[in-house]
C-alpha cells in the first residue's frame, strides 16, 4: 500500500513538473503563476503546494530535471564513442546525435530561460551550467583521453577539447536560435551536414593524421 | 546657429541612449521605466519624450547603438588581417582582439538582453544578429575568401569558416559568462591563450599546411 501511494505521489509530482516547465518556458519566470501552473497540471493549488514551498524552489526543481534527462539522452551517445574503431565515422555520428538534441525546442528553451533568470537566480545558472554543460563535456573529455590512449586522437588538454569540439558541432544553429527563435528554422539535413563539418574541423586539428 | 542647435540635440539624445543603455542592462525592458532613463540622463521625463516616442523605440535604439559602435571595433581588425603576410601571427592577433572585445561587459549585459526579450521582441533580435553577428562574419568570410585567393588559405564556404572560427575563438568564456555572470572570470592571459587554441584549431583545418 506505502508502495502505491509513493508512486502515486511520485507520478502527481512529475505532472506538476511537467506542467510548470511549460508555463516557465513560456511566460518566464515573472510571468507564471502558482496559479498557472495548477490549472496546467489539472491539480490544485495547494496540491502544487504540498510538493513545492514555492515558486523558487518550484523553478529550480524544473531546471534541473530538464537538465538530467537531458544527460541520460548525451550520456549513452558519449560512451559509445569511447568504443569506436572507425573514429570518423563514429564521431559523425555522435556529432549529429548531439547537435540534433541541443536543437531539441524544449532543450532551447530551458537553456533561454535559465540565461534570462541568471542574474535572479545565479545559483540555478551555476548548477545548470555544472549539471548539463560542464557534465557532458567532462564526460566527453574522460572519452577523448581514453582514444588518446588508443592511438585515435592526439589530445593534450581532453577538456578544453571536449568543449571546443562541442562548440564546432552547435555554435552555428544555437546562435542563430537565440536570436531568431522559431524564424531560424533548420532542416535535418542541413544540421547533419553542420555536424559533420564541426567533427571534420576538429579531426584535422586534434586527430592523428590521415 | 542651426548647426550649433543640431549638434546640442545629438549630445542630449546620445546621453539618453547611454542612460536607457544602463537601465536596461541593469533591469532589464520590463523593469526600466522612461522615469528611470530620464533621472539617469539627468533630463526631465518630457525632454525624453522628446527624442524617444515610447519605451520600445528607445530599446530598440540602445542595442542598434550599441551594435553600431561594437562593428567599429571589430572592423578594422577584420581588414588588418586580410592584409596580413604572417597569417599564423595575424589570425593570433585577431583571434585575442576577438575574444576582448566580446568580453566586454557591455557587449555580454547587451547580449543577454536581447536574447532574454528575443520573445517580445523578434524584430530586435533579428537586426540585433545581423547587424552585429552576422554583419561581422560577413566581413570575416569576404577576408577568408581574399586569403584563400592569396594562397594563405583553403577555405570553401566562407560563410561557414568564419562563423567557426569565430566560435572557436569565443565559445567557452561567452558560454560560461552566459550562465555564471560575473562568477565566470577570466585573466587577460588565459583569454589570449583560449584565443591561441581557437586559431591554431582553426588553422589545422583550414589553412594551407606547414
Amino acid at each position: 500500500m506505502a508502495g502505491r501511494r509513493e508512486e502515486r505521489s511520485a507520478h502527481k509530482r512529475a505532472e506538476i513538473v511537467a506542467a510548470a516547465r511549460k508555463v516557465f518556458t513560456t511566460h518566464g519566470y515573472l510571468g507564471a503563476s502558482m496559479d498557472a501552473v495548477a490549472a496546467e497540471a489539472g491539480a490544485s493549488k495547494r496540491t502544487v503546494y504540498q510538493y513545492f514551498a514555492d515558486k523558487e524552489q518550484l523553478f529550480a526543481t524544473v531546471v534541473l530535471d530538464t537538465v538530467d534527462r537531458g544527460h541520460e539522452y548525451f550520456r549513452p551517445r558519449i560512451e559509445a564513442l569511447a568504443e569506436a574503431d572507425d573514429l570518423d565515422e563514429a564521431l559523425r555520428r555522435h556529432a549529429r546525435g548531439t547537435l540534433a538534441g541541443i536543437m531539441n525546442p524544449e532543450v532551447l528553451q530551458m537553456r533561454r530561460l535559465v540565461m534570462a533568470e541568471a542574474d535572479r537566480f545565479p545559483e540555478v545558472g551555476r548548477e545548470y551550467f555544472e549539471r548539463s554543460w560542464a557534465r557532458t563535456t567532462g564526460l566527453l573529455a574522460e572519452t577523448f583521453a581514453r582514444l588518446t590512449e588508443r592511438g585515435l586522437l592526439k589530445v593534450a588538454d581532453p577538456e578544453r577539447a571536449a568543449l571546443l569540439y562541442t562548440w564546432l558541432v552547435v555554435s552555428i544553429p544555437l546562435n542563430r536560435t537565440a536570436f531568431m527563435g522559431n524564424a531560424a528554422t533548420y532542416t535535418v539535413a542541413e544540421l547533419d551536414e553542420l555536424a559533420d563539418e564541426g567533427a571534420r574541423v576538429f579531426l584535422a586539428a586534434y586527430g592523428v593524421g590521415g
